[in-house]
Protein backbone atom coordinates (compact mmCIF):
# COMPACT_ATOMS: atom_id res chain seq x y z
CA UNK A 1 0.00 0.00 0.00
CA UNK A 2 1.65 3.42 -0.85
CA UNK A 3 2.03 6.13 1.31
CA UNK A 4 -1.31 8.22 1.45
CA UNK A 5 -2.34 11.72 1.70
CA UNK A 6 -4.51 11.07 4.29
CA UNK A 7 -1.51 9.31 6.67
CA UNK A 8 -0.16 12.69 6.22
CA UNK A 9 -0.88 13.89 10.28
CA UNK A 10 -1.00 17.06 9.47
CA UNK A 11 -3.27 16.76 5.87
CA UNK A 12 -5.49 14.37 8.54
CA UNK A 13 -5.98 17.07 11.37
CA UNK A 14 -7.07 20.00 8.74
CA UNK A 15 -9.38 16.73 7.05
CA UNK A 16 -10.59 16.10 10.05
CA UNK A 17 -11.82 19.24 10.59
CA UNK A 18 -14.12 19.95 7.43
CA UNK A 19 -17.73 20.30 8.29
CA UNK A 20 -18.50 17.40 5.99
CA UNK A 21 -15.77 15.16 8.77
CA UNK A 22 -17.69 16.80 11.89
CA UNK A 23 -20.81 16.48 10.51
CA UNK A 24 -20.69 13.10 8.53
CA UNK A 25 -22.93 12.89 5.59
CA UNK A 26 -25.38 15.22 6.35
CA UNK A 27 -22.80 17.75 6.61
CA UNK A 28 -21.88 17.07 3.02
CA UNK A 29 -24.00 19.65 0.94
CA UNK A 30 -24.21 17.04 -1.82
CA UNK A 31 -25.61 13.83 0.41
CA UNK A 32 -29.03 14.20 -0.46
CA UNK A 33 -28.55 14.52 -4.11
CA UNK A 34 -26.45 11.01 -3.96
CA UNK A 35 -28.89 9.72 -1.80
CA UNK A 36 -31.78 9.83 -3.91
CA UNK A 37 -29.90 8.18 -6.87
CA UNK A 38 -29.30 5.28 -4.19
CA UNK A 39 -31.33 2.08 -4.90
CA UNK A 40 -33.35 0.55 -2.03
CA UNK A 41 -30.26 -0.64 0.18
CA UNK A 42 -32.64 -3.30 1.72
CA UNK A 43 -30.84 -6.84 1.88
CA UNK A 44 -28.27 -5.06 -0.81
CA UNK A 45 -24.69 -6.25 -0.28
CA UNK A 46 -22.86 -2.73 -0.68
CA UNK A 47 -19.24 -1.88 -1.71
CA UNK A 48 -17.84 1.63 -0.44
CA UNK A 49 -14.80 2.72 -2.68
CA UNK A 50 -13.06 5.38 -0.94
CA UNK A 51 -14.58 4.66 2.49
CA UNK A 52 -12.59 6.73 4.91
CA UNK A 53 -14.01 6.97 8.16
CA UNK A 54 -16.59 4.65 7.26
CA UNK A 55 -19.92 6.82 7.29
CA UNK A 56 -21.62 5.77 4.31
CA UNK A 57 -20.99 1.71 4.83
CA UNK A 58 -22.84 2.54 8.67
CA UNK A 59 -25.66 4.33 6.73
CA UNK A 60 -25.64 1.46 4.27
CA UNK A 61 -25.91 -0.86 7.26
CA UNK A 62 -28.82 1.38 9.13
CA UNK A 63 -30.65 1.34 5.91
CA UNK A 64 -31.09 -2.98 5.76
CA UNK A 65 -27.97 -3.73 3.58
CA UNK A 66 -27.08 -7.20 4.41
CA UNK A 67 -23.42 -6.61 4.33
CA UNK A 68 -21.17 -4.06 3.40
CA UNK A 69 -17.37 -3.46 2.42
CA UNK A 70 -15.46 -0.90 2.57
CA UNK A 71 -12.13 0.18 0.74
CA UNK A 72 -9.65 2.81 1.98
CA UNK A 73 -6.34 3.77 1.23
CA UNK A 74 -5.29 5.36 4.26
CA UNK A 75 -4.69 3.46 7.72
CA UNK A 76 -5.71 6.75 9.55
CA UNK A 77 -9.34 6.83 8.19
CA UNK A 78 -9.64 2.77 8.33
CA UNK A 79 -8.48 3.50 11.77
CA UNK A 80 -11.21 5.65 12.94
CA UNK A 81 -13.93 3.81 10.96
CA UNK A 82 -12.85 0.56 12.65
CA UNK A 83 -13.28 2.23 15.93
CA UNK A 84 -16.69 3.51 15.17
CA UNK A 85 -18.64 0.01 14.71
CA UNK A 86 -18.62 -3.25 15.82
CA UNK A 87 -20.82 -4.79 13.10
CA UNK A 88 -20.00 -7.68 11.88
CA UNK A 89 -21.48 -7.29 8.87
CA UNK A 90 -19.02 -4.21 8.25
CA UNK A 91 -15.67 -5.26 6.97
CA UNK A 92 -12.60 -2.77 6.20
CA UNK A 93 -10.15 -3.28 3.68
CA UNK A 94 -7.03 -1.67 3.94
CA UNK A 95 -5.48 -0.96 -0.10
CA UNK A 96 -6.20 1.73 -3.54
CA UNK A 97 -9.00 1.11 -5.12
CA UNK A 98 -7.49 0.17 -8.32
CA UNK A 99 -6.19 -3.09 -6.50
CA UNK A 100 -9.25 -4.63 -5.43
CA UNK A 101 -10.61 -7.68 -7.76
CA UNK A 102 -14.00 -9.53 -6.41
CA UNK A 103 -15.98 -12.57 -7.27
CA UNK A 104 -18.24 -11.67 -10.21
CA UNK A 105 -21.85 -10.07 -8.89
CA UNK A 106 -20.62 -10.37 -5.23
CA UNK A 107 -22.32 -6.68 -4.77
CA UNK A 108 -25.56 -5.41 -5.51
CA UNK A 109 -24.68 -1.38 -4.84
CA UNK A 110 -21.49 -0.28 -5.70
CA UNK A 111 -21.00 3.63 -4.45
CA UNK A 112 -18.22 5.98 -3.95
CA UNK A 113 -17.66 9.66 -2.48
CA UNK A 114 -14.99 12.14 -3.95
CA UNK A 115 -12.17 9.25 -4.78
CA UNK A 116 -12.20 8.46 -7.91
CA UNK A 117 -10.23 11.79 -9.30
CA UNK A 118 -7.17 10.71 -6.87
CA UNK A 119 -6.67 7.83 -9.92
CA UNK A 120 -4.87 8.39 -13.08
CA UNK A 121 -7.18 6.12 -15.04
CA UNK A 122 -11.22 5.00 -14.55
CA UNK A 123 -11.58 2.21 -16.97
CA UNK A 124 -10.13 -0.46 -14.71
CA UNK A 125 -11.88 0.54 -11.19
CA UNK A 126 -15.25 0.94 -13.56
CA UNK A 127 -14.26 -2.67 -15.26
CA UNK A 128 -13.70 -4.15 -11.67
CA UNK A 129 -16.78 -2.47 -10.60
CA UNK A 130 -18.95 -3.93 -13.58
CA UNK A 131 -17.52 -7.17 -12.76
CA UNK A 132 -18.00 -7.28 -8.99
CA UNK A 133 -21.84 -6.05 -9.50
CA UNK A 134 -25.03 -8.37 -10.00
CA UNK A 135 -26.96 -8.12 -12.88
CA UNK A 136 -29.36 -4.91 -12.00
CA UNK A 137 -26.42 -3.67 -9.97
CA UNK A 138 -26.15 0.18 -9.67
CA UNK A 139 -23.01 2.02 -9.21
CA UNK A 140 -23.60 5.35 -7.74
CA UNK A 141 -20.77 7.93 -7.18
CA UNK A 142 -19.35 11.86 -6.99
CA UNK A 143 -16.05 13.60 -7.71
CA UNK A 144 -14.92 16.96 -8.05
CA UNK A 145 -17.06 18.17 -11.25
CA UNK A 146 -14.12 18.58 -14.23
CA UNK A 147 -15.43 22.16 -14.48
CA UNK A 148 -13.64 22.63 -10.94
CA UNK A 149 -11.16 20.33 -11.78
CA UNK A 150 -9.51 21.62 -14.63
CA UNK A 151 -7.84 25.48 -14.11
CA UNK A 152 -4.52 26.00 -13.98
CA UNK A 153 -5.31 28.59 -11.46
CA UNK A 154 -8.40 27.10 -9.28
CA UNK A 155 -10.04 29.82 -7.35
CA UNK A 156 -12.67 32.55 -7.64
CA UNK A 157 -11.83 36.16 -9.11
CA UNK A 158 -13.85 39.16 -10.05
CA UNK A 159 -14.14 40.62 -13.30
CA UNK A 160 -14.91 43.91 -14.35
CA UNK A 161 -18.27 44.10 -14.36
CA UNK A 162 -17.77 42.49 -10.44
CA UNK A 163 -19.31 39.23 -11.25
CA UNK A 164 -17.31 35.88 -9.28
CA UNK A 165 -16.22 34.02 -12.21
CA UNK A 166 -13.82 30.55 -12.26
CA UNK A 167 -11.44 30.96 -14.56
CA UNK A 168 -11.38 27.57 -17.05
CA UNK A 169 -9.16 26.51 -18.94
CA UNK A 170 -7.25 23.08 -19.77
CA UNK A 171 -10.50 21.45 -19.71
CA UNK A 172 -9.96 19.21 -22.43
CA UNK A 173 -6.21 18.72 -21.02
CA UNK A 174 -6.85 15.39 -19.46
CA UNK A 175 -4.00 14.65 -16.89
CA UNK A 176 -2.54 15.52 -13.50
CA UNK A 177 -3.50 18.79 -11.73
CA UNK A 178 -1.23 19.56 -8.64
CA UNK A 179 -3.33 21.77 -6.01
CA UNK A 180 -2.48 23.33 -2.58
CA UNK A 181 -5.43 21.61 -0.92
CA UNK A 182 -5.36 20.94 2.57
CA UNK A 183 -1.42 20.22 2.13
CA UNK A 184 0.60 21.63 -0.26
CA UNK A 185 1.03 19.94 -3.51
CA UNK A 186 -2.07 17.47 -3.56
CA UNK A 187 -2.35 15.23 -6.75
CA UNK A 188 -5.77 14.81 -8.52
CA UNK A 189 -6.55 13.91 -12.13
CA UNK A 190 -8.38 15.73 -14.30
CA UNK A 191 -10.65 14.10 -17.15
CA UNK A 192 -13.36 15.79 -18.91
CA UNK A 193 -17.20 14.92 -18.40
CA UNK A 194 -17.52 12.65 -21.51
CA UNK A 195 -14.70 10.32 -20.28
CA UNK A 196 -16.24 9.42 -17.20
CA UNK A 197 -19.83 8.72 -19.26
CA UNK A 198 -18.06 7.27 -22.10
CA UNK A 199 -16.11 4.75 -20.05
CA UNK A 200 -19.27 3.61 -17.81
CA UNK A 201 -20.55 2.57 -21.46
CA UNK A 202 -17.60 0.88 -22.60
CA UNK A 203 -17.54 -1.04 -19.64
CA UNK A 204 -21.37 -2.41 -19.97
CA UNK A 205 -22.96 0.33 -18.00
CA UNK A 206 -26.14 2.11 -18.70
CA UNK A 207 -26.20 5.73 -17.62
CA UNK A 208 -29.52 5.92 -15.48
CA UNK A 209 -28.48 9.92 -14.32
CA UNK A 210 -26.25 12.73 -14.46
CA UNK A 211 -25.83 15.46 -11.83
CA UNK A 212 -23.81 18.77 -12.34
CA UNK A 213 -24.06 19.25 -8.50
CA UNK A 214 -24.44 22.88 -7.09
CA UNK A 215 -26.23 23.80 -3.85
CA UNK A 216 -29.69 24.17 -3.49
CA UNK A 217 -31.04 27.05 -2.59
CA UNK A 218 -32.89 25.89 0.71
CA UNK A 219 -28.71 25.19 1.36
CA UNK A 220 -27.76 28.68 0.30
CA UNK A 221 -30.08 30.05 2.91
CA UNK A 222 -28.71 28.26 5.74
CA UNK A 223 -24.98 28.51 4.51
CA UNK A 224 -24.32 31.66 2.61
CA UNK A 225 -21.15 31.22 1.93
CA UNK A 226 -21.79 28.29 -0.22
CA UNK A 227 -23.91 30.45 -2.65
CA UNK A 228 -20.92 31.48 -5.09
CA UNK A 229 -21.02 27.43 -5.88
CA UNK A 230 -23.82 27.93 -8.07
CA UNK A 231 -22.00 29.73 -10.35
CA UNK A 232 -19.83 26.73 -11.64
CA UNK A 233 -21.00 23.06 -10.34
CA UNK A 234 -18.75 21.77 -7.46
CA UNK A 235 -19.54 18.09 -8.08
CA UNK A 236 -20.03 15.39 -10.49
CA UNK A 237 -22.66 13.11 -9.39
CA UNK A 238 -23.74 9.89 -11.57
CA UNK A 239 -25.76 6.70 -11.64
CA UNK A 240 -25.26 3.74 -13.74
CA UNK A 241 -26.59 0.24 -13.99
CA UNK A 242 -24.79 -3.13 -14.25
CA UNK A 243 -27.75 -3.99 -17.05
CA UNK B 1 -44.31 30.54 -38.47
CA UNK B 2 -42.57 33.19 -36.07
CA UNK B 3 -40.00 35.55 -37.59
CA UNK B 4 -36.61 34.23 -36.99
CA UNK B 5 -32.74 35.58 -36.47
CA UNK B 6 -31.80 33.62 -40.07
CA UNK B 7 -34.08 35.64 -41.73
CA UNK B 8 -32.67 38.88 -40.67
CA UNK B 9 -30.82 39.93 -44.05
CA UNK B 10 -28.06 41.05 -41.97
CA UNK B 11 -27.23 38.53 -39.76
CA UNK B 12 -27.98 35.88 -43.14
CA UNK B 13 -25.60 38.01 -44.51
CA UNK B 14 -23.01 37.47 -41.92
CA UNK B 15 -23.67 33.47 -41.44
CA UNK B 16 -23.30 32.67 -44.79
CA UNK B 17 -19.50 33.64 -44.83
CA UNK B 18 -18.79 31.96 -42.19
CA UNK B 19 -16.53 29.11 -42.65
CA UNK B 20 -19.05 26.17 -42.19
CA UNK B 21 -21.25 28.13 -44.62
CA UNK B 22 -18.92 28.70 -47.02
CA UNK B 23 -17.01 24.98 -46.94
CA UNK B 24 -20.35 22.96 -45.79
CA UNK B 25 -20.12 19.89 -43.30
CA UNK B 26 -16.21 19.56 -43.44
CA UNK B 27 -15.88 23.76 -42.90
CA UNK B 28 -17.32 23.03 -39.56
CA UNK B 29 -14.84 21.75 -37.36
CA UNK B 30 -16.87 19.23 -34.82
CA UNK B 31 -18.25 17.51 -38.23
CA UNK B 32 -15.82 14.45 -38.42
CA UNK B 33 -17.01 13.68 -34.66
CA UNK B 34 -20.47 13.61 -35.38
CA UNK B 35 -20.30 12.03 -37.99
CA UNK B 36 -18.58 9.01 -36.29
CA UNK B 37 -21.64 8.87 -34.17
CA UNK B 38 -24.30 8.63 -36.83
CA UNK B 39 -25.13 4.51 -37.78
CA UNK B 40 -24.74 3.55 -41.37
CA UNK B 41 -27.21 5.55 -42.86
CA UNK B 42 -28.03 3.16 -45.97
CA UNK B 43 -31.66 2.75 -46.20
CA UNK B 44 -32.31 4.82 -42.89
CA UNK B 45 -35.77 6.98 -43.21
CA UNK B 46 -33.31 10.17 -41.80
CA UNK B 47 -35.00 13.56 -40.00
CA UNK B 48 -32.70 16.63 -39.44
CA UNK B 49 -33.86 19.25 -37.30
CA UNK B 50 -32.74 22.56 -37.64
CA UNK B 51 -31.71 21.82 -41.35
CA UNK B 52 -30.18 24.81 -42.73
CA UNK B 53 -29.30 24.97 -46.21
CA UNK B 54 -29.84 21.16 -46.51
CA UNK B 55 -25.76 19.90 -46.27
CA UNK B 56 -26.59 17.00 -43.80
CA UNK B 57 -29.85 15.99 -45.61
CA UNK B 58 -27.67 15.96 -49.05
CA UNK B 59 -25.20 14.12 -47.25
CA UNK B 60 -27.64 11.24 -45.42
CA UNK B 61 -29.06 10.78 -49.44
CA UNK B 62 -24.95 10.37 -50.33
CA UNK B 63 -24.64 8.17 -47.67
CA UNK B 64 -27.79 5.91 -49.01
CA UNK B 65 -30.55 7.04 -46.96
CA UNK B 66 -33.82 5.99 -48.05
CA UNK B 67 -35.70 9.15 -47.57
CA UNK B 68 -34.78 12.48 -45.21
CA UNK B 69 -37.05 15.18 -44.08
CA UNK B 70 -35.31 18.49 -43.24
CA UNK B 71 -36.95 21.17 -40.86
CA UNK B 72 -36.09 24.70 -40.32
CA UNK B 73 -38.00 28.26 -39.31
CA UNK B 74 -36.05 29.72 -41.85
CA UNK B 75 -37.62 30.59 -45.37
CA UNK B 76 -33.87 32.01 -46.37
CA UNK B 77 -32.44 28.79 -45.15
CA UNK B 78 -34.63 26.42 -46.76
CA UNK B 79 -35.05 28.48 -50.23
CA UNK B 80 -31.50 27.65 -50.57
CA UNK B 81 -31.78 24.05 -49.51
CA UNK B 82 -34.42 23.78 -51.82
CA UNK B 83 -32.29 25.78 -54.64
CA UNK B 84 -29.60 23.19 -54.14
CA UNK B 85 -31.02 20.25 -54.23
CA UNK B 86 -33.88 18.29 -56.82
CA UNK B 87 -33.73 14.98 -55.53
CA UNK B 88 -37.22 13.42 -55.08
CA UNK B 89 -36.45 11.57 -51.59
CA UNK B 90 -35.41 14.87 -49.65
CA UNK B 91 -38.56 17.05 -48.64
CA UNK B 92 -38.05 20.66 -46.67
CA UNK B 93 -40.52 21.73 -43.94
CA UNK B 94 -40.67 25.13 -42.85
CA UNK B 95 -41.61 25.58 -39.14
CA UNK B 96 -40.55 25.26 -35.54
CA UNK B 97 -38.69 22.58 -34.39
CA UNK B 98 -41.01 22.73 -31.22
CA UNK B 99 -44.13 22.48 -34.00
CA UNK B 100 -43.48 19.16 -35.28
CA UNK B 101 -45.35 16.03 -35.01
CA UNK B 102 -44.59 12.82 -37.19
CA UNK B 103 -46.16 9.28 -36.97
CA UNK B 104 -44.73 6.88 -34.73
CA UNK B 105 -41.58 4.77 -35.79
CA UNK B 106 -40.88 7.01 -39.20
CA UNK B 107 -37.38 7.33 -38.77
CA UNK B 108 -34.73 5.17 -38.15
CA UNK B 109 -32.33 8.62 -37.80
CA UNK B 110 -32.81 11.66 -35.93
CA UNK B 111 -30.03 14.73 -36.21
CA UNK B 112 -29.77 18.14 -35.03
CA UNK B 113 -26.54 20.67 -35.71
CA UNK B 114 -26.62 23.46 -33.31
CA UNK B 115 -30.32 24.23 -33.52
CA UNK B 116 -31.83 23.08 -29.85
CA UNK B 117 -30.31 25.73 -27.89
CA UNK B 118 -32.61 28.04 -29.28
CA UNK B 119 -35.65 25.93 -27.45
CA UNK B 120 -36.60 27.10 -24.28
CA UNK B 121 -37.30 23.55 -23.14
CA UNK B 122 -36.02 20.37 -24.64
CA UNK B 123 -38.05 17.73 -22.80
CA UNK B 124 -40.86 17.81 -26.03
CA UNK B 125 -38.80 17.94 -28.67
CA UNK B 126 -36.73 14.79 -27.47
CA UNK B 127 -40.07 13.49 -26.42
CA UNK B 128 -41.62 14.35 -30.13
CA UNK B 129 -38.25 12.50 -31.06
CA UNK B 130 -38.73 9.62 -28.98
CA UNK B 131 -42.03 9.29 -30.46
CA UNK B 132 -40.48 9.71 -33.95
CA UNK B 133 -38.45 6.82 -34.40
CA UNK B 134 -38.29 3.52 -34.66
CA UNK B 135 -37.32 1.12 -31.99
CA UNK B 136 -33.19 1.12 -32.33
CA UNK B 137 -33.32 3.98 -33.83
CA UNK B 138 -30.71 6.30 -33.52
CA UNK B 139 -30.79 10.57 -32.30
CA UNK B 140 -27.46 12.56 -32.57
CA UNK B 141 -27.29 16.03 -32.14
CA UNK B 142 -24.39 19.13 -30.82
CA UNK B 143 -25.34 21.97 -29.19
CA UNK B 144 -23.40 24.66 -28.17
CA UNK B 145 -21.78 23.55 -24.82
CA UNK B 146 -23.15 24.83 -21.63
CA UNK B 147 -20.16 25.96 -20.44
CA UNK B 148 -20.34 27.77 -23.78
CA UNK B 149 -23.49 29.19 -22.82
CA UNK B 150 -23.16 29.75 -19.41
CA UNK B 151 -21.12 33.24 -18.53
CA UNK B 152 -23.00 36.52 -17.87
CA UNK B 153 -19.76 37.83 -20.14
CA UNK B 154 -18.70 34.68 -22.69
CA UNK B 155 -15.28 35.85 -24.08
CA UNK B 156 -11.73 35.08 -23.68
CA UNK B 157 -10.09 37.17 -20.69
CA UNK B 158 -6.41 36.69 -20.34
CA UNK B 159 -5.28 36.01 -16.07
CA UNK B 160 -2.58 37.18 -14.49
CA UNK B 161 0.05 34.26 -16.15
CA UNK B 162 -1.19 35.30 -19.20
CA UNK B 163 -3.28 32.27 -19.79
CA UNK B 164 -6.44 32.51 -21.70
CA UNK B 165 -8.80 31.75 -19.51
CA UNK B 166 -13.03 31.29 -19.97
CA UNK B 167 -14.90 33.61 -16.70
CA UNK B 168 -17.44 30.88 -16.43
CA UNK B 169 -20.10 32.20 -14.16
CA UNK B 170 -23.68 31.25 -13.81
CA UNK B 171 -23.31 27.85 -15.21
CA UNK B 172 -26.38 26.58 -12.90
CA UNK B 173 -29.02 29.34 -13.97
CA UNK B 174 -30.79 27.54 -16.64
CA UNK B 175 -32.44 30.49 -18.63
CA UNK B 176 -32.27 32.60 -21.45
CA UNK B 177 -29.13 34.35 -22.95
CA UNK B 178 -28.64 37.15 -24.95
CA UNK B 179 -25.61 37.68 -26.91
CA UNK B 180 -24.17 39.73 -29.70
CA UNK B 181 -23.43 36.85 -32.34
CA UNK B 182 -23.52 38.42 -36.07
CA UNK B 183 -26.40 40.39 -35.06
CA UNK B 184 -27.11 41.72 -31.55
CA UNK B 185 -29.40 40.13 -29.00
CA UNK B 186 -29.16 36.93 -30.32
CA UNK B 187 -31.37 34.86 -27.42
CA UNK B 188 -30.24 31.21 -26.76
CA UNK B 189 -31.05 28.70 -23.71
CA UNK B 190 -28.83 28.22 -21.27
CA UNK B 191 -29.18 24.56 -19.53
CA UNK B 192 -26.47 22.01 -17.92
CA UNK B 193 -25.12 18.95 -19.85
CA UNK B 194 -27.02 17.14 -16.89
CA UNK B 195 -30.50 18.51 -18.10
CA UNK B 196 -29.60 17.41 -21.59
CA UNK B 197 -28.45 14.12 -20.40
CA UNK B 198 -31.53 13.39 -17.77
CA UNK B 199 -33.84 14.86 -20.37
CA UNK B 200 -33.16 12.22 -22.92
CA UNK B 201 -33.26 9.60 -20.28
CA UNK B 202 -36.58 10.44 -19.10
CA UNK B 203 -38.15 10.52 -22.41
CA UNK B 204 -36.67 6.73 -22.80
CA UNK B 205 -33.38 7.07 -24.54
CA UNK B 206 -30.19 5.20 -23.73
CA UNK B 207 -27.42 7.11 -23.33
CA UNK B 208 -24.41 6.11 -26.26
CA UNK B 209 -22.04 8.46 -26.09
CA UNK B 210 -21.13 12.02 -24.87
CA UNK B 211 -18.74 14.60 -26.31
CA UNK B 212 -17.08 17.75 -24.70
CA UNK B 213 -16.41 18.96 -28.28
CA UNK B 214 -12.91 20.90 -28.85
CA UNK B 215 -10.34 20.95 -31.90
CA UNK B 216 -8.03 17.96 -32.65
CA UNK B 217 -4.06 18.40 -32.84
CA UNK B 218 -4.46 18.45 -36.31
CA UNK B 219 -7.17 20.97 -36.67
CA UNK B 220 -4.89 23.04 -34.59
CA UNK B 221 -2.13 22.89 -36.95
CA UNK B 222 -4.44 23.62 -39.97
CA UNK B 223 -6.26 26.35 -38.47
CA UNK B 224 -4.34 27.86 -35.43
CA UNK B 225 -6.89 30.45 -34.33
CA UNK B 226 -8.55 27.83 -33.02
CA UNK B 227 -6.31 26.41 -30.58
CA UNK B 228 -8.07 27.93 -27.57
CA UNK B 229 -10.87 26.37 -28.03
CA UNK B 230 -9.18 23.52 -26.61
CA UNK B 231 -9.04 25.18 -22.85
CA UNK B 232 -13.24 24.93 -22.95
CA UNK B 233 -15.33 22.65 -25.32
CA UNK B 234 -16.87 24.41 -27.60
CA UNK B 235 -19.83 22.03 -28.18
CA UNK B 236 -21.45 19.19 -26.62
CA UNK B 237 -22.71 16.51 -28.95
CA UNK B 238 -24.60 13.31 -27.62
CA UNK B 239 -25.86 10.56 -29.28
CA UNK B 240 -28.82 8.02 -27.73
CA UNK B 241 -30.87 5.16 -29.22
CA UNK B 242 -34.58 4.38 -28.79
CA UNK B 243 -34.30 1.09 -27.10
Amino acid sequence: VPTNLYDDPEFFARYSELRRSVEGLSGAPEWRALQAMLPPLGAARVLDLGCGFGRFCRYAREAGASRVLGVDISENMLARARAETDDPAIEYVLGSIDAQDFAPASFDVAFSSLALHYLPDVAPPFDMVHRALAPGGRFVFSVEHPIYTAPSHPGWVTDESDDQVWPLNRYLDESARITDWLAPGVVKYHRTVATYVNTLIEQGFRILHLEDWGPTTEQIAAWPEIGVERERPFFLLLSAEQP
